[in-house]
Order: structure tokens, then sequence, then C-alpha cells
């Protein structure tokens, strides 16, 4: 497999398995209806955990332009590749949206409030108000970009290094599962602009009945402040390693 | 422990407690009643966890036809060996799913809604909709198979290969925890031929009081739709391993 | 630490934390007041994590005489050095739930159900049918010693085992979850004779208002049946294991 | 990264997930409100595991004076060094608390209930009852202190260590949950003098409308109740590490 089909496969499953809870918990008539934050916030810690399985030994499992932002940071690959793995994720995200809806199409028919709709494609602040929502989304994205760099790999006497394999895939899914019970309380945590964008744009153009509005006057900060968020981060990891 | 043997009782404990954790939730008077999609779904990710520590050293424990089915496909084993893999999960099913009834057997009597008391045994979509359903069924287990064909092994210094024992089967629960949760709102993820074929015959079997019907109209999505699945996981997964 | 030191202390931390979480969610005015049976289940599953962690390096960690009795059936150890086991199992078993009571005192006085008090450390059966509830806990802890004998480590290259600590004790923790959230709706699971019999003699003993009586029409039955699965389970292993 | 860093870090990021997550549950309009025991203590869990992932290589991820000072007793580190890591601990608890009002402003905004808004920051007991209070937050870290010092190593051959990095940070993280699920129902588990006094100042200081007081009468025993329990279970780990 190449990067691009890794970032694109790995990126799709995980949004059909995130934005497939969100459809169980939300949609009526479904076996998961009205499940609680606890159910959707393990399925999008295990929806990661499938895609960096996918994904990783391929290309390293960014599925989110806030990762791969961090890497061009820290130098660790170039802005052309960076581009790849962008639009990868987001063909990604958006095709996993997609067939969200084709799997739950008779549920969405049955649901008829339109905000819940939505809800299982794209973010919305419980609370609108442009500066708390910002923070949110940077805070949550700095807590996951800060965490996934300090993770360190198993060693045999500090010395021979052991390549964990599906198993390497369980930190980081404990890390989304608790950015989502404890940090996702205001926006609902997208803490990635393709998961966020793509399924909105998707959203806009299938045939649902009874549809919410794009909502252009939040949608940037889903993506805005992941970007700073990953900025902030990136940086102050550089700075900590860095002093003694 | 021979292969038979081994496929035999990996399922039937995994269908013992999976379908158990339904008796749990859905009886009357039990102590689980109620407990909703969290309890089911962890249940049958543990459910299968116990079934490839049990089947996965002998066996590799394939514990569905689904999953067999890749494996011929693949050329990893010859149908002759995987009709016997197909009829111990069968039996195998067939037999935990009747342990099922006998420890709940005072629920079963205390419970009068026929569907309920058949949703122990074998799924059924909240809204019937052939494509809708088919197509749910398939995705799944798509997931399901396509997922475990990615799944890489623990190497130390990309050289030694390390047997994780039972600890490897970690991977396989989570993947299922999150097919339940995310994608099973739906029908209710069979995802697996023979854990809804044999305990639906078991049900039919059984003196159970006021039962519903076997249900054939949709009996066959469950069998037909995780086969699709695998064969276009299987595919996939050859088709994307070749490509650069 | 000795032998007896190590089953005795892993015995009382994990029925501290076993007994600990149903007066959580049993008794009045608890914060985890009500929690539902996916607190008992995790936490009961934690709780033998943490009693294997403790207890394993030292004793192996059988926290049971069912897994004792296992043990001398299958000739890895001797009836007296199991006597030892099983008075230390009991002695931390009554330490434990006596603990509970102590924490938990002012909520024992909060609450009026005297039920209730008692679940905190003893199981019932919710519907009382003896065969039943025989075959409930007989076939739980077949499945509790089953799966323990089939547990296998962790091996690099086919030869080195790997003796992974701490982490070790995940899968029993695993097997433990996914009996109580499946199995565990008839009769709670005790599936062990002391963590029933000793707390029972503890709340008898103790001075609480409004007490349930001590129940020995079925007090046998948690003690029995674990002994009896227990038993089948470790003749079936042998016997598969033989088998080819 | 230094120790000092190391220390704060962790520490911040652990209270911002950990009280994060009550607010999460405990304020009004958020996605998590009313999540059940079972979000919070999940999400304590994991908060102690990110922060003993980011501050576990560098200083050996205290982040608890009640863990310092069971290694100031085991000989394991000086008085003045422990008295950095404290000072660190404190700042972090502080801070990680603040960014936790600063993501939920507007939360606490639209919550009237003064105690509801407190709880995010510091526990309060169901019950008053100094001595009972005492003794829970006394248990439960002796339970906390005793079983970390019960954690071992992964080893190849009975020899050679394996350093498990981030995997190594799961043992503690099953710890704490449970410890929440069992023996937080009383006091609602701080079990770290940081936890509870840093983020109690914050809530003092902040301009929070229809403020609870501080709470001086209970406000100590989160202090000295973990600080003995430390003791105790470092005593007694010492008394039965050479028990024979």
């Amino acid at each position: 497999m190449n990067i691009f089909l890794a970032e694109f496969i790995g990126t799709g499953v995980m949004i059909l398995l995130g934005c497939g809870v969100v459809a169980n918990v939300v949609l009526e008539k479904t076996k998961g209806n009205n499940g609680g934050w606890i159910v959707i916030t393990t399925a999008w810690a295990l929806a990661v955990f499938i895609g960096v399985v996918i994904a990783g030994p391929v290309s390293g499992a960014h599925l989110n332009p806030a990762v791969t932002l961090a890497n061009i940071l820290l130098g660790k690959m170039t802005v052309s590749l960076a581009l790849w793995y962008v639009t990868a994720q987001f063909l990604g995200s958006a095709t996993g949206s997609f067939l969200v809806w084709v799997m739950y199409k008779k549920h969405f028919d049955a649901t008829s409030a339109s905000d819940l709709k939505q809800a299982v494609f794209c973010t919305a602040p419980n609370i609108y108000h442009i500066p708390s929502n910002f923070l949110s989304e940077m805070i949550g994205t700095m807590v996951l970009i800060f965490t996934i760099l300090s993770f360190t790999d198993v060693k045999v006497n500090n010395e021979a290094t052991v390549g964990m394999g599906s198993l390497g895939a369980i930190p980081v899914a404990l890390l989304v599962w608790v950015i989502g019970l404890s940090l996702g309380g205001t926006t609902g945590y997208a803490i990635n602009p393709v998961r966020d964008l793509a399924p909105r744009i998707v959203h806009a153009l299938l045939p649902i009945k009874n549809k919410a509005h794009f909502n252009i006057r939040y949608a940037w900060i889903p993506i805005l402040a992941p970007l700073t968020g990953a900025t902030l981060a990136a940086l102050l990891f550089k700075l900590f390693q860095h002093s003694n």
C-alpha cells in the first residue's frame, strides 16, 4: 500500500466508525439510541485505534492535518508530501461520512431534528461563543499533539527497539478517549480539520430532508483552532525538550 | 487440542458470552437489565477476546465463516479444511446459545415479549429494509475482515517475532467493540453467519413459550451479507497491498 | 513476601475493591449511586487485576479456592499447601469486606433496604431456583477456569519467555469483566467460594441495623457450584489437551 | 525536559483532563452532562495515564505528593528534591484547573448550583463525618501506593528488562480506575493533596458568580489523609517485603 492510500483508507475507516457512533446514538430507532457520552467517546477512541492499525505501518497514520502540521514544524516531513497526506485525509473523511449515511439512511429518514442529523457529520458547540469555542478546540488539540509527541517506544535493555505492532496503537486510543471524555464537553472535540470540514460538505451535498445549514460562521473554528493548537504544542514540545 | 475442537470450543464460549450479555440486558429480572448499548458491545468484544484466547494457539481462531472465507480467498487454507472449520463454528455457536438458555431459563420464563426472547439468540434490524440491512452487515464485516488482515505482529529490532500470547487477542477485541458501538446500530451486527443462524435454529427448536417466528425473510442477510463483505475486504486488501 | 501473605493481601484488596463498588452503586447518597451494571462489572474486573498484580509474583495469585482446586486436580500443588492458600483467601476476603463497611459506614446507616446492604457483602440470585442458580455459578466458573488454563505466555522467536509484569494481569481482568457482563445476570457471579462466604459471615457479625438473614438455604451454592465448575473445567481442559 | 518541568506539565495535563471531565459531567449544557460515574472514573484513570506518559521518562511521574512521600520513606529520594517535585505538582495542578475554567467558562456561567461549580475543582464528601472521610481518603491512597509499589517490570528470560514505553503506563491507569469506581463513592477520591488543594485555591481566587466557600473544615482531609495512607502503605510494603 502507498502512503496516499494508507491515509485515505485509515481516515476513511476512522470517520466511518467515528461518525457512525454518533449516528447510532443520536438518530431515531437505532440500537444505541441515547447511549450516552461513554458510547460516543469510547467508539471515537477505538475509531482512531483502527485507523492507526490500518495506516500506521505505511504512512505513520497521521489521519489529521493537525498531526501532519506538527510533523512539518518539527522538520519531519516536507510541505509537498504533507499536501498528499492532507488530500488523502480529506477524501477519506468525506468517503467515511458518506458511508455512514448509506448505512444509516433509513434512520436519517426516521429522524426529524435537523441539528441531530447534522451532528452525525460535523461538530457544533453547545454554547456559541467564538473565543471560548476556539480555545476549547485549541486546548484539546494541544493535549493531543503534545502527548503524541511524548509517546515513547518499547525497548529491551534500553537498546533494542520493539515494534509493538497493532498493540502499539493503544496509547493513542486512550489519549483520544480522555480528550473526548474531559475536553469534548463544550464543542464536541473536532480536534481535526478534515474530521469536521469534509463530512460537513458531504452533509451539505447529500439529499437529506429538513437539513441544517452549513454554519459557515462556525465551520472555520474546527479548522483553524486545531492547527493553532498543533503549532503551539509542537513549539512547546521543542522548547521543553531543550530545557534543563 | 485439535483444530475442530478449538473452533468448536472457542466459538461456543464466544457465543455463550455474547448471547449471554443480550440475555442479561433484555430479559426481565436480571442484574444487568436495561444495562444499555455499552454493556452489550463491551461484552461482545470481550467474548471474541476469550474465543481467540482459547482457539488462537490451535486453529488461529476464525470463529466466523467470514474469516474462514477470507482465508480461502487469500490462499491461506483449502476448502476442505474450511468445511471442518465452519462445521465446528456452527456446532459451537448452537451449543453456546443453548447454554445461555439453560442459564437464563427462569428469566426467559419471566419475559413476555417474544422479540426480546429471540433477540438473545439472533439479530433483527430495527428498521426492515433489505438493501440497507444488507449494506449494514456487509460494511460491518468489511471493516472486520480488512482490519484483521491489517493487524501486524510485535517485532524486536524489526527481526525477531514476538508471540504476544493472550495479550495478542486484545486488538481484535477492540475492533469488535468499535464495530458494535458504531456500526451495530442498524441491524445489531451479526457480521458472522454462524453467530446468527445457529442460535436462530436453536431458538426455533427450544420449548420457549410465546415464541417469535424464524423470520426466514431476514435470516439470509446475516449469512450472505457478511460473506459478501469478507470477499470484498479480501479483494480490496490484496489490491491495496500490491499498489504503489 | 511469603505465599500466605500474598494470597491474604491480594484477596483482601480484591474484595475491598469488589465489594466496594457494590457499596458505591447500591448504598444511598454515594457518588456512584445507581451507576449501573457497567460500573459494577468494570470494577470487579479491575479488582481482580489489582489482586493479581499484588499476589501474582509471589503466590501465582489464586485468590479463589476454585482456582486452587483446579491446580490440585492438575497436579500443580499439594493439598496441604492448598489449605494455606484457602485459609489466606478466606481471611483476606473477610478483612476486605470489613474495610468496605468501615469506609462506607455512614452510607450503610443511610440505607434502609436490608437486601441492598447485604448485597455489598455477598451474592443473591434475582430468581431463586436451586438448579438454575447452581448451573449459573457452575457455568460461570467453568468459563473462568477453562480460560485461565488456556492463557498463553508471551514468547520471543517461539523460545524465550517474556514475563509481562503487571501488564500480564490484563487478560484475567478482561475475562472477569465479560463473565460479569454476560453470565452475572442471574446470580451475581460469585464464581469464588471465599468471595461469597467470608463477607457473608462478616455481614452476619457486624452491627448493621435492620439486617438481612444469613440465607443458609442459598449460601452453599456459591461454594459448591464454583468448585464443581472448576473440577469440570480442569477435567475438560485435560481431556481436550490430549485429544487429536 | 527537566524534572521540575516534567512534574509541572504532567500534573497540569492530568488535572486539566481530570477536572475537565467533572466539568463535562456536572456543569449545565455540556455534551457529557449527567454522563455518570463511569464517565468520571474512566477519564480520571486516563488522565493519570496521560500524565504518566508525559512525565514518566523524565521524573518517574509522581504527579502526587503522596507518591513522592512514599519515595522518601523508602529511601529513593531526598527531601530537598521532593520539595521541587511537590512545588511543580502544586503549580501544575493549579494551572490545569485554571485551564478547565477557561475552557468551560460559558458553562460555569450557565450553572447556578455553587456546589457543582466547586466540584469541578475539588472534592467534597457526600456525607460529612470527619473520621469516615479521613479513613476513606486514607484507605484509597493506601491501595494506590501499595499497588504502585507492587508493580513489576516486563522481563525477557527473567533477565533483560523491557521498558514498555507508553504502554507501561496502563497498569497505573487501571489502578486509578478501580479506586475511583470502588472507593470513590464516599469522598470523591482526592487521594492526592495537590489534586485537591491547588484547584480549591484557584476556585477561591477566580471570578465565579455565586461561589461556594473554601470549606476549610474539610480541606485538610484530602491533604493529611492521603499522606497518612501513603506512609502506612510504604511501611506495610517494606514490612511484607521482608517477611517470610
